[in-house]
């Protein structure tokens, strides 16, 4: 929720509510950026609470644990690429364009949000053990998805490829190991990058 | 040093420089293993001594900090991974065997190694500055190399490809990122998996 977001709620009168609400991604933000600088494990509740300005004990009014941060950072950045991956498979008949799009927005999505993204892909297993099989499902949703765009292009001969199930894991790895190089005063938009590699993303599968 | 070559030195009669090395050898393992489990910032030198077998003030007989074993560790996953790229382009005077080998040893290097390789990888933030300034040059040689073959690709008409510099950097990027994913009882060999990844290489440069 942005500043005038907030302002709007307030006027209308839900302002404990709103500010509960800005309090809490200020902390996820705050959480998202320790992660990535130090690690899960290396980052301690109080770096947290005094990253988004607040005192230890107010972190817990909001969030029970530490582990409970990284589950909310973690499904909601999965949510987000399990959403534009099934939006690419239906965003058209042809495979051609659900690949040129599916690569297009997983890479831009992990040049902009590569901070996030690097503590989704990376601190994996500091989930706790249900937490982990939840995000385990969502990922292989991300899986079938590609792969099924993969294999949906081979089987009408549009695309030619022995092994669909590795090329979609390479696919896969061309945009989440951007999020480990991307900077925002480097020489590509996100947008620009996604481009750039959806067309390698066809070479991969042979289009026609 | 494996345990015959230990002992054979012992017989020879440099009994305390073999164990001292052994030992070394040993904390650079569980230094690699903990960092990879638990980020850097995550793992005390305490752990690092323990799953060593020592205690930590022994640690300190052959390291100097936390740090250093990181500087070693990062320093020789970086060398051999300048090594196999220079090797890959002086490998042949045809720029489409350069690339194979180039793409199918760094691959199977990150799969091999896929354990120090996460830590070589994402650690980089942890290193003292004039360690990391060290490894960025080694990091610049790496990129330099593969962008000089797929460029000398272009260059003859063996490749064809708009943007070498960024193919350059998403062929790294599959090596890179099989680090994160790859698992010792899965489907794949690290060897099966480079000559796979290679034959993708040379599509996305668009290899005659």
């Amino acid at each position: 929720m942005d500043g005038a977001a907030v302002t709007e709620s307030v006027e209308a009168g839900d302002g404990v509510e709103s500010r509960a609400s800005a309090s809490r991604a200020r902390l996820l933000q705050a959480a998202a950026q320790a992660f990535a600088d130090k690690g899960f494990h290396g980052t301690t509740t109080r770096d947290i609470a005094s990253a988004a300005g607040m005192s230890p004990a107010a972190l817990y009014v909001h969030h029970r644990s530490k582990e409970e941060l990284l589950h909310l950072i973690s499904r909601s950045g999965h949510e987000v690429t399990v959403a534009l991956l099934r939006a690419a498979r239906e965003s058209s008949d042809d495979p051609v364009e659900q690949l040129r799009c599916a690569v297009q927005d997983f890479v831009a999505h992990h040049a902009r949000a590569h901070i996030t993204a690097r503590v989704v892909n990376y601190e994996l297993a500091a989930l706790d053990p249900e937490h982990l099989a939840e995000i385990e499902e969502m990922r292989r949703d991300i899986d079938t998805t590609m792969r099924d765009i993969v294999a949906g292009g081979v089987a009408v001969g549009a695309f030619s490829c022995d092994e669909p199930r590795l090329a979609a894991a390479a696919l896969l790895s061309l945009g989440i190991d951007v999020a480990r190089w991307y900077r925002e005063d480097g020489s590509w938009t996100p947008e620009a990058l996604g481009e750039h590699y959806a067309a390698l993303a066809l070479r991969m599968v042979g289009a026609r």
